[in-house]
């Protein structure tokens, strides 16, 4: 059987567009956009109209966009930053956000004894805002905000500017873990109160490796990666820049067609949802399924059985890539712990199937007709 | 005129053997290694299998090398690291280490409150190890010693042996910025006493945005990047799979040939050094050109002119890549650190020209005739 691939929230296949993109700085075009000479000037040029790029389509000033090695070390670099150089003391975050911010924030607590509060999550999966505004209320000291545009687990998508909102009453700075988000959806920074979002190109068919970080042009930072002064001496390093050409190509090319591939996805999203429902006796869902939620992310839960707790493997047996939370602890075989958060039933076994435009009804007829014997 | 590009301590082409080992990886093998299924597994393996290739060139234990975003990123998470968790409260390091580090250590000065000592250069650019054994013997604080094994800008190699070995002796920790040694130089990290060195893989014709670190298995540190699982816990971030796979490749492809090629390249820079020497009246050269120094940089000085001023931005002219110092700085135009702290002339004009295997004679007569009309 050809292969299934239903983990887009995982990482994306990259483009070809976007390879055709990058492989002019794969080749002859490799001079190090620091250097002075024209040879340079050329990769200093394609960093900046990529930068220039990514503005545009987010909305942002290209003096707030900063390209990174992936959406963890962006909002690592928010977070430290938030507390090193912003003076918070206190960090608001949810129990359901990705690791790239979850244990940061417990780095932050173990080591710069900075105090954490957890929002209470609601049964759906969204954030209960009452209790936000509560913990904002509450805080006598500077405050970070961090919670996520949307998770990478169940999908649901949190309503960023009224969080933005309520930062901006409680002066609290606000992050956004945006990679399930960016590509995906349209972003208008200029409208949207938040203090630094992120972003990671292999989710939306660009390449591994690469990222961005975006810091509004009213906070002052200082480095993540200390050296050299590329990123107007923001992030060191020699830049990636094959990767950061990718980063733009990639995203311009999701947003060309983002409506029309929203809306197909979601099809195929919802399809998927009916025939779980139809055919696997006992099937749940985790979040808000189908309200506010990525249309690429659909979370399902099967009675636990025996055959069921192999399903995953089952599945790669069957050449059908799914995961059973986010991809970078799925190693570990730990259980997910936004599941947990959300829904603390032992005896469910959760998959979480994610899509992208290259999906077809027909795949999920299959994968349908697997899950049949194997649940 | 076709370009001739002198300037390989900056960055060097990819080596296409080293793009053909990458494109699987940017085409359909684009599963994320963390990932439970075959799919993922198989980015996994090209990921360990990378891990174990650098180990063996570098006789290191796999366990020991760890992938990040290039040798900037690295030399930050050797000395956080050093300072958070092995309790380091003073650092000894030089006046001519690169931007990665000294950057760095001055963040870990203003911000950490921790204790830094310059040992001294000598003249001729090398380290004097009399005084490091000075400074070592006189600290009262478990110290961390970084010292660049050799320098961008002039070449000069430091005894990383004698270095290592004071460092045992006063219970030191010792991190050596490796960046223009490792693929050039055979390192052998069993039998060096080091606790952490770095590498970028753009340095010798390997990919930009990848580097590695390796860290000795006596010592036990916490990530620079926190999040996923990845890297043994030691580097959070979905993996650059294409970089890591090209980072291994283009060492094993370096190391395979690296006799013949560093003999090659040797005589490359001396005949250049030679033909300045006899047609360029007043040139000067920094560092220890002839002695124990790097064979693929050649730092000249010419005197200063109004047409000498302007000898970059003519060989520019001229398509000749070369450059006033590091390419990290150059942009800024500051003039060199390193430069200053060997011999502060300012009557004179620094051009490093650096070279690689596809440079050739023929290249140095051409660029010798032009700078006979440049000075
Ligand atoms: C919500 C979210 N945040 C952060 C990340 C981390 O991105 P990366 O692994 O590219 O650093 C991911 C994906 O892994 C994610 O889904
Ligand atoms: C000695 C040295 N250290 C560190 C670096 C930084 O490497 P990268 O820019 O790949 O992070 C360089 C090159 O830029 C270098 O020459």
């Amino acid at each position: 059987m050809e292969r299934i691939y239903f983990d887009n929230a995982a990482t994306t296949a990259l483009d070809p567009a976007v390879l055709d993109a990058m492989l002019p700085f794969l080749t002859n075009k490799f001079g190090n956009p620091s250097s002075i000479y024209s040879y340079g000037r050329e990769t200093r040029m394609a960093v900046e109209q990529a930068r220039k790029s990514v503005a545009k389509i987010l909305n942002a000033n290209p003096a707030e966009i900063f390209f990174t090695s992936g959406g963890t070390e962006s909002s690592n670099m928010a977070i430290q930053a938030a507390v090193r150089d912003l003076g918070c003391k206190h960090i608001i975050t949810s129990p359901i956000e990705h690791h790239a911010v979850s244990h940061t924030v417990e780095h932050m607590h173990h080591v710069h004894d900075i105090a954490v509060s957890y929002v209470k999550v609601l049964p759906d999966g969204h954030i209960d805002i009452e209790d936000l505004e509560k913990l904002l209320a509450a805080s006598t000291e500077k405050t970070l905000v961090s919670l996520m545009h949307a998770n990478n687990e169940i999908g649901n998508i949190l309503d960023i500017n009224a969080v933005g909102e309520l930062c901006k009453l409680y002066n609290a700075i606000f992050h956004s873990d945006t990679v399930q988000t960016v590509g995906h959806f349209a972003i208008d920074l200029r409208n949207t109160l938040v203090h630094f979002i992120t972003g990671a190109a292999h989710k939306f068919h660009g390449p591994k490796g690469v990222g961005i970080i975006y810091i509004n042009e009213n906070v002052r930072i200082k480095p993540f990666v200390h050296g050299g002064s590329q990123e107007r001496n923001m992030r060191a390093g020699t830049e990636n820049i094959y990767g950061i050409v990718g980063f733009a190509k990639a995203l311009e090319l999701a947003t060309a067609t983002m409506e029309t591939d929203a809306a197909y996805v979601g099809t195929i999203k919802y399809y998927m949802h009916e025939q779980l429902k139809k055919h696997i006796p006992g099937v749940g869902f985790n979040g808000d399924v189908l309200g506010n939620s990525l249309y690429t992310v659909l979370s399902a839960s099967f009675p636990k059985t025996e055959k069921s707790e192999m399903i995953l493997f089952n599945l790669d047996i069957n050449n059908i890539c799914a995961s059973g939370g986010s991809a970078c602890t799925s190693g570990a075989e730990q259980g997910s712990h936004v599941i947990r958060a959300i829904n603390n039933n032992p005896n469910q076994i959760t998959v979480r199937f994610s899509f992208c435009k290259h999906n077809t009804k027909a795949e999920v007829d299959a994968v349908i007709e697997k899950l049949k014997a194997l649940v």
